[in-house]
């Protein structure tokens, strides 16, 4: 292991320094064009969530957090601050705030993060509507904060698991893009570059949608990771040469008993990796833990469009029109072939009904880990 | 099992009805545009050749055999029928012979046939110019014969394996496009299909260059059969849902221990049938079995262009210029996954050592099997 390196965070999203904008990197120009949009208006915001230009469960919670802060503070200048206005400045800020929810309404995180920043403003009794404002951005930035400080914690799990030099195979993205800084399944790789680590990254891209081409890998090869693009069934065989010694994978939902719904291949990779010896651990927040899931049969697939196999990214179709296809968002891999599920309150290993449980009530999941450091830091916001 | 159907068969390469042109279906221009070439001249014959508009190494035997067939005759008409211009004749023939095996000089299949219409032509010792076109024709029409019996072959042991209703995946192409009539992994699939038989078939898009979304979903829907177009990823998913009752896949080269080199992508899925308790099989001319190939770590792997996974058929590129790529255009599957490996000569299970050695040098590989039909029938060409 070297000296400490400076690694590059990707700034995905923040706050403008007067307050009176949220600056995102727009992910859906990437991987071609790296180009960072000022969104201040309202009507800009909902088209950044619409349009995915910010997109990744935690990353949308953040900029909706942080576009409530920039709303509040405009209202609070536009609005003179007499008392009356202050009802009328929170009822204006209320409604922009359904607006914004509406702009995706199946993103969970999206109104949750917004009601947060609601409640945070009603909890100023009797200020002004800066005062009101202050509270507004000082809770975006706490969902912030938050959010890094728990991809930290994840992060610092996760790199007890792997050693220098080792070669890691991912699948999807789950990275700083869709969170803050780390994220969750890369964020052992970029904590550990920080720390003067190496590894050696390999990078599914993922179809049908390409997050492994487009996100991952760009997202690595920014930090200064050596990462290495293959297509989805090009992982047995480099399984195989014998570069990987772990896969790492985010997650969408974990059921009680460990079994755990992930991007569309994850299955896949978790079988090749039991084939090959090799473990497999999934990445997540305790959020993502639903102990009333008592399996992974009680998962609900997405089922997606035909178009996304046939033409999305293509000059022209590359199938016949008429030909069907089965397009599944994800899929769930078996809690058997798991070794360990990685969260914030650290690392747990079968039998999962039990770890999990432990992990989401309270304590650390992994008792028998020496791991005793503290993982919760500083995050400089 | 329903009557007999009539199945669509795509004619990808046939001699025109006056012997002076090829006449091939283009597959450079699949899926989206079914064009047929009449190709007479050796520059079309060679651009054919080069640029992929005919492909699979059995098709470009054929196309290379009817292409000397055509000169052959333009010659024969060209030149009058003294005796010292059948030496000319021949000298032309032989000149024209080397242009056509240099279009594409890894394609053993290529040499192989243009130097079996040149062994056909030098067995007619004392006939006219029009004779010897005449057994060009014929030797070009035996090797077409051939190969539509071999492959049928293929399909007639393969049919005992599955039957009717049956899911079965299949990976890269290894159909009619490639060979001739039936293909050898779909060849079962049509030939049932004409006896009216019916499948469910998956198909592996088979990334980065699409040959099962561009050729595989294509003859499959154009035969009527029902296909199902899925991302590679999503074959674990697939089995999953039990789907799948058999795996049929290709080979390139077929070592003495069954170690089978194919397609990328093809020792995953046989890793994911094995898990899910389906069986895997190999579908195969005994020519690719290679008795003097060990096993397949003896087989090189060839590895491919970054641009292939990052740039081809693509609107933009999918990936940062500067992100590397691991692109190998084969993986090895070993003989411990495969179930069997059905030849011309019947199907040979482990120990593949001793069925493979068997098939090769003679008999009837599964000496167990209850399968005794005649499978070699006549082609109808």
């Amino acid at each position: 292991m070297s000296e400490i390196r400076n690694v590059t965070h990707i700034d995905n999203v923040r706050l403008c320094d007067d307050g009176r904008a949220v600056i995102i990197l727009d992910q859906s120009r990437l991987p071609m064009h790296t180009e960072y949009l000022e969104i201040s208006t309202p009507e800009e915001m909902y088209d950044a969530i619409s349009h995915l230009k910010v997109r990744g469960a935690p990353a949308i919670g953040i900029f909706a957090a942080y576009c409530m802060a920039v709303i509040a503070k405009q209202l609070a200048v536009h609005e003179s601050l007499e008392n009356g206005n202050v009802q009328l400045f929170t009822k204006e800020l209320k409604e922009r705030a359904e607006y914004i929810k509406s702009s995706r309404p199946t993103a969970v995180n999206l109104a949750w993060a917004v009601d947060r920043t609601l409640a945070a403003a009603g909890r100023v009794k009797s200020g002004t509507a800066d005062d009101i404002a202050e509270a507004v951005k000082n809770e975006a930035l706490s969902i912030h904060r938050e959010d890094i400080e728990m991809c930290r914690a994840i992060s610092e799990y996760g790199l007890t698991v792997i050693k220098n030099g080792d070669g890691i195979l991912t699948h999807c993205n789950a990275g700083p893009l869709a969170t803050s800084r780390y994220g969750t399944a890369l964020g052992p790789l970029l904590l550990g570059a920080e720390r003067g680590m190496e590894f050696r990254v390999f990078a599914d891209e993922t179809r049908p949608l390409l997050q492994g081409a487009r996100l991952t890998s760009y997202e690595l090869q920014k930090a200064g990771i050596d990462v290495t693009l293959i297509c989805d069934n090009m992982a047995s065989a480099v399984m195989k040469n014998g570069w990987v010694q772990a896969c790492f994978v985010g997650c969408d939902r974990v059921a009680a008993n460990g079994d755990t719904a992930n991007k569309i291949g994850t299955s896949g990779v978790a079988i090749l990796a039991k084939h090959y010896g090799i473990p497999f651990y999934v990445l997540g927040p305790t959020s993502t833990i639903d102990l009333d899931c008592p399996s992974g049969e009680a998962i609900p697939i997405e089922l997606r469009a035909p178009e996304e196999i046939k033409e999305k990214f293509y000059s022209e179709p590359v199938a016949l029109d008429d030909v069907r296809c089965y397009n599944p968002a994800f899929d769930v891999t078996d809690s058997d072939l798991i070794t360990g599920i990685i969260t914030e309150k650290g690392i747990c290993r079968p039998p999962f009904n039990e770890s999990l449980r432990r992990a989401v009530e309270g304590g650390v999941a992994d008792k028998d880990s020496n791991f005793q450091q503290e993982v919760w830091q500083s995050c400089g916001i």
